[in-house]
């Protein structure tokens, strides 16, 4: 059986996490969603919340499962007995950072190794950084994130500054 | 059942061919390995030496099959009934070049989806030109291909010019 | 009055050509579309055909001109008494080429300067070459072109090869 | 008559800066440059200083104006009236930026489209973040900054740190 | 005498900085290794410590010098009498800062010029960051950095967090 | 002493060429230009004339000498006694090639090694292609190489094409 993991911060989720979740199901017999739980990294929801937002989005898709990390991926994938990582690629700037962490995780452990997916086309360009910029000056982020989530964000966003 | 194609011109195969083949082979359960005949680029091996340099190279691995085609990548994948495409990416141009390429081809065939792995470090600037370029002037290209298929290169660049 | 200049090889018109010069015919007082005449690159349709496909495909738009040329760049900005020159980047090799382009284009004429307009996101896979290679095996370039011009690429390439 | 806007911080503002300014105000009737006040970052120079450099050095022409902003830059143009954004471009970290950021402004009002400038060559290197790191340890900024703006740096890095 | 200056943070020193030292020391008749003692940058090891960690791993070359700096580059530079600067380069990020400031320092003082060196293939994705990642989740970082520094490494994170 | 080689096809000699050669050689003992004598590549100039251009521009630096090579970089290299290579950076495209060069030359022969010099800001975007594309079209290329080679220039354009 073919386990990856997908990690991230989500922190929200757009439609460029969802399109790249569904996409890696197909490929793999089993995903696991890795929600990091960054100590560094002040996010605008709690992990909990990400969570959630995840298991809403993925409640019909049996292969898939959300859980939340902390440390290092390589630990948390052996911890999950996943010998694959899938990551998003959307732009060069990405690209470097990405190939120096899989390089290093293949370093760290010989028997864990990493798959790029690209974005789709027509979401290259969302972002979890502008859905915040959006949601806090008041923009229409409605294109960028799955409908289900909207409460989530009007509720993180709400009298927030 | 999983299966995957990974397409190139392997003109010859190198040690960075091997070494994504063999990683692609254990993240699928089944691994078609394209070798291209492109009526467009002079290839200094035939497609019947190339299929059988991959061919030796991968005996002993039973989920690879090596074939060989022509024309489009996503006709070859559908009748192969392979949903999943590999790449390797080892630089920023293979990067722009593949991204719109994977790109195009989901934009034709929506079930047909294109992973990248990235080449392992050691290997990153292994390429089929360097290794003919070094046949062609007498250079030593031992650290660049596998043992097994030296003799291919002896007589593919023997007397050659 | 500002007058601007579209340059390309449009061998075929896409979606994306199409794209931008709408966008920069909102942009501009007038807009030259210049076909461009390269002796040295083997085109799929004649310059007549490629201005004819244009000519059909702004028809509507009375602030735009379709016109062949050859030779310099500037040149023919000079003798159109236009001094801004639009160009289209979808990535990262297209960014390099192009600004070594434009400035030498502004140490030629320092009167002429050069705008870049970014491909929308939904055709930013689309090109030329991607068409040519999809109707010369068959495939389906239905999503890449204008349908005013499908009958063109059809008799262009039929029978070929 | 076409109006087009130019933000940015100008913190502070360098000779790269004003060669597009002046460029820029040549293709379009009128041109807005847009004084950014960013809550989130922390200037060496307030908005009223920025604002002031940048009225200094435009007066002599008539079809520039000099306004501070802060929110979203879409809303700002929409309050211009404004239907075009000119953003230069250096490198490729910055392409890859800004692509990104005019795609997400299309995407938010269609009625806004943004043209993309290159620094000419010899400003290529020019930034306010050298400007400020040569004015913090006494280096030589002179070829960095119009003359006129001397004054502002001296006095805001005088005895500072 | 042709004296060159390798500037740093070395927070620590990796496989990689020894491995550009070392190529460098054969190419130049003298080489200093400046450490930065950058006051806006904390790290996790004092100057003090990063020099003697330098000291320990040079002390077989005699025509290598470790010194301490803050301030200007190009200062550093003139004092030691050095018209030569090293960097690597091991990216197209690093690459893009490294040109502007390789420029930026020349127009400062036109008699400093800067070269660059490519990382090894083997050591192309080593960085200090990911050392200090990996030694703050107690990671294996034992391929990554010098075996007579893992005492310091061991030292500066035991207990930390 | 340490020997340097700087090779190029120098088809023609452009002012960016002679940026790097004068720098080149303030930095090493020695400096060999290697005049490439490519079969495959057609060239406008012979070897003969292109070897010439540079002796009359190199004429007054005792510590430069002029040689043409074919074959192998690193034979030439070792053939000359050198064991620096030196190349300039222009672009991205540049970095990723000249990259897998150095690495694959390293490879080959352990005591060669290459730097890299970028190019002086105001001749970044000069290039022997667009000198060659001036000449053919009747362009003004003066600022683009030494006066002293204009007559070469003249001579190897007149009544082409």
């Amino acid at each position: 059986m073919k386990k990856a993991i997908y990690p991230g911060s989500f922190d929200p989720v757009t439609v460029g996490h969802m399109d790249l979740i569904m996409r890696s199901a197909k490929m793999f017999d089993e995903l696991v969603v890795g929600v990091l739980d960054n100590y560094r990294k002040q996010c605008a929801f709690s992990v909990e919340e990400r969570v959630e937002m995840l298991e809403v989005l993925t409640k019909d898709v049996p292969n898939i499962k959300i859980k939340a990390f902390s440390g290092l991926l390589v630990d948390f994938a052996k911890q999950e007995d996943a010998h694959i990582i899938v990551r998003g690629l959307r732009a060069i700037t990405d690209f470097e950072y990405e190939l120096q962490m899989a390089q290093t995780n293949r370093q760290i452990d010989g028997g864990i190794d990493t798959v790029f997916l690209t974005a789709s086309a027509e979401y290259s360009y969302v972002s979890s950084s502008a859905v915040r910029e959006l949601a806090l000056f008041g923009g229409d982020y409605s294109g960028f994130v799955p409908c289900e989530i909207m409460p989530y964000i009007k509720k993180g966003f709400d009298g927030s500054r």
